[in-house]
């Protein structure tokens, strides 16, 4: 049997839109004699929909486009993922459920393991499957399964969150081919777990597993794609598009050899967050965004991903100098700009940072200088960022990373300002890594940016190193405090860092819990980002 | 047997803090000849604790503070709730525990319904109990519940969500009483839900209910505590404070009256929102607030409620007029801090809104003025504001209300700054009625602010009533739309107003996501705030 998978871009809420892409790759298969045409989870509304499902005419809609393409499958069987009501008497409103369809009639099969951590809501929503069933169709039997169906010996947790593994079924069937369909976000090491648990998979079961995956952006989620079939000896013997629409083709009769699949994670890192932007800034109904260049290396990045996502025409950037810039931060931001071929304004902050301290001149007499007036310098630049988005309609972006969230180095309604924060997943080393990477074969971050000390330059002669530990260390206790969830005492063991560091780091993650709540959308890359997976209160004692 | 209620205000996370609490009230209840003293839901940890529970460190303090009050239990009978593990071989890592102890010796009670809708995220954690049981205790049989146990028939589904009624069980055991432990969040219409539904179950089970609620604020939400005791007639026969520790007794023995109670809705409004300013405001270590007066009703009510909550001395509050600004605007808000006794300190924004002005002459040349000079204005106010805090350390709180939050006539880095929003859950007709009834008995809001048309001020004459239907009628929709969950086709209906201004008004609510993503913490006292119980994508296609 030719089985097709189509790995669309939906959007959330979207039904004509992701109709239509659904609709055409139907036709695209059934062109090229696929007998079956395999969607991934929930792509009739997009992914994740959160609380829009508790709007009754979100569901009605969805239903609506559950029927239009049942009544669409004329010679070929589709399986697609929506939602259904569940028909139980008790249990939540809804199941997240694959229909598959021919000519005109369906049959549901609903997801059996909802995943409830980190970026998870699924149990808000969705009422568990209680009965799997498999599914006989051109006499071949499919085991259908969506998403976390397949992880049930998750990682995360030490113990079994789950009561049954749905592939235990699976196994006391005669199934030909496991299905399953996938919204996977993205993350640096998720393709990595992804073979590792699907080839377990095809192994225990000793059939190949269809894996379809969504691609696109949705608000900090990115979905990657990479839809793959993988043999019974999991190996993927097949592998569509990263980040990328794609319809890829399988022949359950033909022989395929084993795919060699080399990563290059910075290649990875930059494609996603590429797309994250790039969706994010489209899907909102924006054409241009806004960057303020600093001349560090942030918003370098920033400016540098923006341009290959939307296209030079699109990006528009800013410099705003003050007294404390150094020379190098605006002929460099000039260098930069001009590489890339976008738009470069310039604003001088000065005359606006002497009216503030004129205006505090009586109210501040006789305190020391602190980071107030720091703070200012940062909060101007934001007005004016504000004032051109405003006027043009552009969307600013956030140019802050990981670790300056994470310890709080940056200033609310400052450089925090903006509708999505590009790098706001991506640690400072990670930063530089990207940079380098960038630059391998020719020049196109200034070396100067990637080679001076990084600095907020909002006061003479500051250092980021003067505040924080050098961003070596700085990102090893971040990464195994915030993304490992390991503990100081740990961390000072493992790592070999001094115990006040340690604890002085930890301490400022811990209290700027309220600077992240306001934060913009960071896009997630890794498997713990700041937003909606990472759950703190702001008022607790520590 | 006579029984104490310790209704007490933990603070999440302070593991000594809140043991030192019940440890007090145990020793008082033991003093006053009480057998059995009831705490209410997580009263250990604070609620809710949210991924702090995620923390191995946190679990391991929680379990130690479980052992110190097993320990401190001589000769009276406790109940308490807190977190324990699940036993268990699969399932969630916790469970949401009541636990009884007594001389040392204690038995696990855990909770069965687990909600997880609106702000609710409780099987994210906790495994849900598998089977109920009762507890014996000096010849007396109780069935213990915790919280959302007894709400097996919510009003917010249309469908059984739960499966099975954990009060089914009671039916078929001879219980003499039941204790129900609570953290059930505060709204203006809980306390009538409660009284049904637990009066409800008091009738069918035929025996007394004693119902323990926690108080406190926990960032958006609040505990208002009345702790109660119910007849099996559904009748409240015993009643603790509202949003103050309370200790309360019931004697098993005596008999009660059913208590006439009758809320006064404003008055319980203004006391949850200043115990839940107040409470934010000290768990979060700060000691003074700081408020902009713009001469308006909302920023008069802010500062009021601040003054109310934490004492004159640590409310500062700071007018900024502009060209635009009435000279009413000026002189109201001397009469109003004249009134409350606070300082206000005044700052005029003229010479800054000419710099940015001069700053964009070329830039803006031959363009219209709009909403972008206006938006300039109340982000110069919000430099002036956080300049400050950040100086003098005084946590900023934003003025804004559920109105304008709702379609966004509000500036994001703007009027919106501030750690926390004390109207963010209250619609502006209603603080309206919050200002006349503060009045009823002499002029405390100057009757100036509250007669004076709304407007922004951020433009000649401008009127609110410019950009929005009357409040009247914006309100209208907005419960509807918001709090209901009804859309716009039965709200055209069922309020009889005009097609275009519900669509309209409808579209901004949607189209304003974005600001509300970075809005500072509202507090909660509607079924339907925005916030953590309200979870919305941006990018989605409306």
């Amino acid at each position: 049997m030719k089985i097709a998978i189509g790995q669309i871009n939906p959007t959330i809420g979207d039904f004509e839109g992701n109709f239509d892409k659904i609709h055409k790759t139907i036709e695209k298969a059934k062109a090229a004699k696929a007998e079956l045409c395999v969607f991934p989870e929930l792509v009739i509304t997009g992914y994740p929909p959160r609380d829009l499902l508790v709007k009754e005419s979100f569901v009605k809609n969805a239903e609506y486009s559950n029927q239009q393409i049942i009544a669409h499958t004329h010679d070929i069987g589709v399986i697609f993922g929506s939602i259904t009501r569940n028909t139980h008497e008790s249990g939540r409103p809804l199941c997240n459920s694959a229909i598959f369809c021919y000519n005109g009639k369906s049959q549901i099969f609903n997801k059996t393991l909802l995943p409830f951590y980190d970026v998870f809501d699924e149990e808000r929503y969705f009422e568990a499957c209680d009965k799997v069933s498999t599914l006989t169709f051109h006499n071949t039997t499919f085991g259908i399964s969506i998403c976390e169906d397949l992880w049930f010996q998750t990682h995360l947790f030490t113990k079994k969150v789950y009561h049954k593994n749905p592939i235990d079924f699976f196994k006391t069937q005669k199934i030909n081919c496991l299905i399953n369909i996938n919204a996977s976000p993205f993350s640096t090491t998720k393709f990595a777990q992804r073979k590792e648990t699907v080839g377990q998979t095809a192994r225990t079961l000793g059939v190949p597993i269809v894996y379809a995956n969504l691609i696109g952006g949705n608000d900090e989620l990115i979905f990657d794609g990479r839809s793959c079939v993988i043999n019974p000896h999991g190996d993927i013997i097949s592998l569509a598009k990263t980040c990328e629409e794609d319809l890829l083709y399988y022949d359950t009769e033909k022989n395929y050899v084993p795919l060699a699949i080399s990563d290059n994670k910075n290649e990875l890192i930059l494609k996603a967050l590429e797309l994250g932007l790039s969706d994010y800034v489209k899907k909102c109904g924006f054409q241009k965004v806004l960057v303020g260049l600093s001349g560090g290396i942030d918003s370098a990045l920033t400016v540098y991903l923006a341009q290959k996502a939307l296209g030079a025409n699109n990006v528009i950037a800013v410099m705003m100098p003050s007294r404390y810039s150094s020379k190098g931060s605006v002929t460099d931001s000039q260098k930069l700009a001009r590489n890339l071929g976008i738009t470069l304004k310039n604003f001088s902050i000065e005359r606006l940072l002497s009216g503030y301290l004129d205006l505090f001149t009586d109210e501040f007499n006789g305190l020391a200088v602190d980071s107030t007036e720091e703070n200012l310098q940062a909060r101007i630049r934001s007005n004016i960022l504000m004032a051109l988005s405003n006027k043009y309609g552009y969307l600013l972006l956030s140019t802050g990373n990981k670790s300056e969230l994470s310890v709080g180095y940056a200033t609310l309604y400052g450089d925090m300002s903006g509708g999505i924060s590009v790098l706001g997943d991506v640690f400072k080393t990670k930063v530089y890594e990207l940079a380098h990477y960038i630059n391998r074969n020719e020049e196109i971050i200034p070396h100067e940016i990637i080679e001076k000390a990084p600095s907020a330059e909002l006061r003479a002669n500051q250092k980021d190193i003067d505040s924080l530990p050098s961003y070596d260390i700085l990102d090893r206790i971040l990464k195994r405090y915030i993304e490992e969830g390991i503990n100081s005492d740990e961390i000072i063991q493992q790592e070999k860092i001094d115990i006040n560091i340690v604890k002085e780091i930890i301490e400022k993650v811990d209290r700027n819990e309220y600077k992240r709540r306001q934060a913009s959308l960071s896009l997630r890359i890794s498997e713990k980002a700041f937003g909606i997976g990472r759950r703190i209160p702001i008022a607790y004692k520590r």
